[in-house]
């Protein structure tokens, strides 16, 4: 499918992204960018990557770069890529953001070349090690702003990410994020906000290592996650997490109040209503 | 090791321990005792049990008297089984809150047969069908009260949950409830939160569906846990619970507030802190 690719961050996403493609022999020669040396050593022992260049070099020589890298640095990375490619060579992104990054790049004299995806996959994880060959079949990618890039171009990344196994769907960027806001960022809140929690009443660590049961760590796994990378996805969809984050707040305050007033009666509503999430999450 | 044994309640806690037993051949023969019928032809029929009868034969010819049904069911039922005991057979109760129903207990002339236990496991699943049979394997089950059970039932119980791959540990009852309420309780109650979160913010329920990753799923998989279970654990643990309820809700203001104000330096201390969970759940 491809000759060379370039994948610019040699992390999670990336990195699972070039080994389906290396095993599926959609691609002959994956090139690796990134500013963290040890990182292209790693995804080179790894074989995630072929060969680690600058990105000048590096794009010069791509038929597709694929740009997953925390979703600030994406918007200066992103400009200065189509600043270098032509119009055979095709530039999609992996970030969980759309809006900021599309708004950017709308008057690009090259936007009909770069695809906006957003595979809605991840793990608490980073780095080259912790990508899989598994990552995104039987998920969903979202495609932003269809309509400003080359059918040509979205065909092929369309075409691309189906082999993968994944669904794909359209959307416009600002109904992105909301979603996104409402399936994925506010999980990661949670988490985090629960790790804290227990981490400051728990003050036995012991306990929580020892006691702790599936249920825990499900619910917390995602505290895990990397702020570098979260930081600036909490920045950049501010207004929809915030709404979302006000709601769960008042949520989790209609528990409190049930509990505080011994209305077992609305705190057993509350969760019976909680039980419909199981129709529409297998 | 035992020759009949009588489970009260045949779901996912009772089920998965009749299972394991029969499968390492520690029991003979399992008796069911349950409100419901048809869970206890599903029982059956599953294997989990040999023989569904009343409470009274039952308990008349089993060694051993497992009893794992909602807490609040749990204090009348272990009294009615106690009367029935004689001093060669040990009663235990797999409950999620230990103080009530100890404390319930603890005139009970026949109290020394009983072994107040909690294994530290559980699924958002109920019912015989919900059971498995590596339920317990490596996790941790905390003995309440040691010192008011026969050394002699204590031996046992233990030796049993050790043969189950368990580790053991002993608390007093209010600990454990404590402690219960910060590595599981909790958990639950943040569940059942996003996931009226999300219902309420997220009309389009096709678009969960869709683009629910793995982190939506996992930190919202407890709100599928049955409510008939967890009011009850709830309204025992009502103080412990609402003191980590108030910390959760005061950490997820703590994020709020610095999203709002745009203070991404703090946000990202607040992270970085929760990441520490990572050095105790792997």
């Amino acid at each position: 499918m491809f000759q060379t690719i370039t994948i610019v961050g040699v992390g999670l996403i990336s990195g699972s992204f070039s080994l389906i493609l290396k095993n599926k022999k959609l691609v002959n020669r994956v090139i690796g960018v990134s500013r963290t040396e040890n990182s292209l050593k790693r995804a080179l022992e790894l074989g995630i990557i072929d060969e680690a260049l600058p990105l000048e070099e590096a794009v010069k020589q791509s038929d597709l770069i694929y740009v997953a890298i925390p979703v600030d640095a994406t918007i200066p990375m992103m400009q200065r890529i189509m600043d270098l490619i032509t119009d055979k060579q095709i530039v999609a992104d992996a970030g969980s953001t759309k809006k900021a990054l599309c708004e950017a790049l709308s008057d690009h004299p090259m936007r009909h070349r770069f695809v906006a995806t957003h595979p809605m996959w991840g793990t608490e994880y980073s780095g080259p090690e912790a990508a899989v060959l598994d990552a995104f079949t039987g998920r969903t990618c979202v495609i932003c702003e269809k309509e400003k890039s080359d059918p040509a171009a979205v065909a092929t990344i369309e075409k691309l990410y189906k082999i993968l196994g994944m669904h794909v769907t359209y959307m416009d960027a600002d109904s992105h994020d909301m979603h996104a806001a409402y399936v994925s960022h506010i999980s990661h809140i949670t988490s985090f906000a629960l790790a804290n929690t227990v981490l400051e009443k728990e003050k036995e660590e012991d306990a929580i290592f020892e006691l702790a049961g599936g249920g825990f760590e499900s619910t917390v796994r995602l505290a895990k996650s990397s702020p570098a990378m979260w930081l600036p996805i909490f920045k950049q969809n501010r207004e929809h997490v915030l709404d979302v984050l006000n709601e769960h707040i008042t949520q989790l305050r209609k528990f409190k109040s049930c509990i505080e007033k011994e209305n077992y009666q609305y705190l057993n509503e509350l969760m019976e209503n909680a039980n419909r999430i199981s129709k529409i999450i297998k």
